[in-house]
């Protein structure tokens, strides 16, 4: 084993998608080894990646041989069952996050009971087995005012169809997803639709002695439940609010002790915020950083599972905008990117490696300056050319 | 070959130092398909590379193989040999920089008499190859005024004992190196030794089809024939001198036809620069521009090489201050790495995945801020704190 393997700890990333790639790419200056556990040499972080290990990354076997073979191991998604985890730590592998934070990543009615046992504000919500349940939140029952509709129904594991969250704004559409849930074994819970002037995300990253280190509250632009831009920071967010979603995010983190970067998705209301979503890994939320702040989203996570000094979350720029790039109709972007290039020569373009096919995310664009509307106008228009928009 | 193989095209790299692994870093984002051509699996960018090819990076046989298998082929290094070279263009391979402009930066000599041509402020020079040259040279001969000692002594290419450049303080020490040079066959040219204030370089990319950007002017801090430290921009420069840099390079570009990145590196005199040395890829100097700039050098050189459209140059800070990581006595830089990390936040440290040998290129550092000299006490204290100076 030469030197350098000596001194240098070993990270494996759990799952060869485009967090991992970008973490990768992250941890080339690091200096650190760094491996991904992917199913496909085709994955988005196998192409690129000097060390891969090929295997099932939802799998015990291949899990636990991959966490033996590293110092720590963490997570470029949630999808690694409870029952792995458990096994792999009780034979010593190390994770982080570790198996008792992630469950509140991988079970909404456990995250949701969390939230509630933290105060932290939340819609109101319960968990619904039946059409009764349902109707009962949404119009009223046993004494309690209902939330009137539409509801919000979501999976609190998985889902059906690809998809895991349902508006449904009576009983008949309320119905559908209870009976299909009830017949596929996936668990439901019902949430109040909040009455939200926009969407927020946060990142916090923590390490295992409890170092945080909090990014600036963004703005994330959501159509058709996929997120499409990013703009940080929240333009004319209120500092009481900032300072309240970086306040929770942090308290979250340690709450449930998370290690690695944390992102915390919020409704923004008249005067709060509210909890929606946690997802306890690198998130396209914190894209942004790999431009907009001194250490990103992606070095952070690594320096935080790897319990370093956490580094400096200050941005380098009044504003950064992240537009996610989806494919369209026509496969070859890669002819469509030399216009958006010759274009906007300050949008920095970042290829996940994927197939183009209608909708998926396959990159996204960054432009950092001033004057975050003409950002987000820069953005919109290099990732609608790219998707092929314009002809 | 899946549909992103075939619309995004396939660039290598020879030589599989920490040149290509930054380049290939670059890649990632800009989902081009990247490969190195490396001696050995422990080279830097072989560590980190997803696409490696191991074999001989000066040789016909694989250089002409890697071409072969790669739409466009770049360079870490100038050590292929210009038959090499030849043979490579001759049977269809494409090289960026091409050979035509390679030969300027692999023989001094050659390098010499185009800047003359060019009028590029150059030091007074002339090839030798006996003792009489040089003391001709310095003392004056054939009614010329010489430019007296001590005399600069450059390997027009390759050198000895792993150096190719000597300062001779008279014709005892000029003999000393003559005689060496002729029994190792090391043709020599003689340079006038500038009376500079400072060392400067600056970096211009170039494309095929001649869009050109150019970086700032920056300082770099030499010692023992070492560069430890990069200011960006260079403090204090006057606006003509540091067009009349930029403005060089470009020229020099276009008359070499440079494609890829060109660093020249210049003395800065009372009243002028001087053309010192040309380097045709990404180049130490250039480091900064990782975080210092909109579009890295590596990111640059890779949509030079490969005709696309160039990304702006535009700096991201005031300033920013790089420092070199040469390995000290202790091979456990990992161990200092957390002192740095915790002791500055906003350092970023580069690793290059070395072994540390005393003296040796390991990594560098990169800070950015407003004061250039609070950033050179700050990346001076990193690099040597990590060198092992600090106990």
């Amino acid at each position: 084993m030469s030197e350098r393997n000596r001194i240098v700890p070993r990270v494996g990333m759990v799952g060869g998608g485009q967090l991992s790639r970008m973490t990768h790419q992250a941890g080339i200056g690091l200096g650190v080894d760094f491996s991904v556990l992917a199913a496909d040499p085709a994955d988005s972080a196998a192409l690129v990646c000097g060390d891969v290990t090929l295997g099932d990354d939802r799998g015990l076997d291949d899990v636990l041989a991959f966490a033996k073979a590293h110092d720590v191991v963490t997570f470029d998604h949630e999808h690694v069952p409870e029952p792995v985890l458990r096994a792999v730590e009780e034979a010593g592998g190390l994770l982080r996050p570790g198996r008792d934070a992630l469950r509140f990543a991988q079970d909404k009615l456990r995250m949701r009971t969390r939230m509630a046992e933290l105060e932290a504000p939340s819609p109101r919500w319960r968990a619904v087995t039946t059409l009764d349940h349902v109707t009962g939140f949404a119009e009223g029952a046993e004494g309690e005012a209902g939330t009137g509709w539409p509801v919000v129904l979501k999976a609190a594991r998985g889902g059906y169809d690809g998809k895991g969250v349902w508006v449904v704004d009576g009983p008949e559409e309320a119905r559908e997803v209870v009976d299909r849930a009830a017949a596929e074994e996936v668990p439901l819970l019902a949430e109040e639709k909040v009455d939200f002037s926009r969407e927020l995300a946060v990142q916090v990253a923590r390490s295992p002695h409890g170092q945080v280190a909090v990014y600036p509250v963004v703005e994330t632009v959501q159509r058709g439940g996929i997120c499409h831009e990013v703009i940080a920071p929240a333009p004319n967010l209120s500092e009481t609010k900032a300072l309240r979603a970086q306040q929770l995010a942090i308290e979250i983190a340690q709450a449930l002790d998370v290690t690695g970067v944390l992102a915390v998705e919020l409704f923004e209301t008249a005067d709060d915020v509210v909890v929606n979503e946690l997802a306890m890994r690198p998130h396209n939320s914190g894209h942004w950083s790999i431009e907009g702040a001194r250490t990103s989203q992606f070095e952070q996570h690594l320096r935080a599972v790897l319990n370093l000094p956490l580094g400096s979350p200050r941005t380098n720029a009044p504003y950064t905008v992240m537009a996610n790039l989806l494919g369209g109709e026509d496969p070859d972007v890669y002819r469509r990117y030399l216009h958006v290039m010759a274009k906007d020569p300050e949008v920095k373009v970042h290829f996940y490696g994927k197939d183009v096919r209608p909708g998926r995310k396959i990159g996204h664009v960054t432009v950092m300056g001033d004057d975050h509307q003409d950002l987000l106008e820069r953005a919109r228009d290099a990732a609608g050319y790219l998707r092929g928009d314009q002809k």
